[in-house]
């Protein structure tokens, strides 16, 4: 049993509802980062249509702003983290590298030995 | 943004393969549970063959025995874990008793304050 990693997925539920997950804080992170929702949707392989739909309706399940967005200009049109947004994306990034490193841990703990398996002499048929 | 709670699903991968998991473990416990793999099929709502299947897979993947079977007998066929079995449910279940003491601590840490909202006075629109 060598070469075990364990793994994890998080999200925060509200009514039985993803309000937030790992997917949807990578699409507002490449939000900020391109400051285009198009971009941002071609790099998760989301139509344009689909990634704003998606941040539409977290906005609505949170109650809150996420994007500020300014149609059409020069640029043709730029999608940009709220402030409200940008300090969801950080929190929520913290909650997961917390939850990494105990991940880590966890598995060091409780399960690396017996998934290393037994010794080759007395290993199981 | 009230009423939010985190979650989380672990799993154990090698090779990018599945070898453990929440779901494979809640199969194995029902095995323990009942003595039986069609009772524990017939719980996970899967077919005798299927939650044959993925047990198969599980001892495959990890190169160790997880169950016991005797076929026939009065009783109509027992299954049962083996030691190394009974050992990876247990730890696998105090793997995720951390994880999940870390995850309401990690999300009142870090995003509980955040997710609660802005108060009703300064509310985005």
């Amino acid at each position: 049993m060598n070469e075990i990693h364990p793994r994890l997925k998080l999200w925060l539920e509200k009514d039985g509802q993803i309000v937030m997950s790992d997917y949807r804080v990578r699409l507002l992170e490449r939000i900020a980062e391109s400051g285009s929702l198009s971009q941002a949707a071609t790099g998760m392989n989301l139509s344009y249509r689909r990634a704003w739909g998606k941040v539409k309706e977290l906005e609505e399940n949170l109650g809150v702003r996420l994007v500020e967005s300014e149609v059409g200009g020069a640029g043709g049109g730029h999608t940009t983290l709220s402030p409200t947004g940008l300090a969801l994306v950080r929190a929520y990034r913290s909650f997961q590298d917390r939850m990494a490193a105990t991940l880590q841990e966890a598995f060091e703990t409780e399960l690396a030995a017996i998934t290393a398996g037994p010794s080759p002499e007395t290993q199981e048929p």
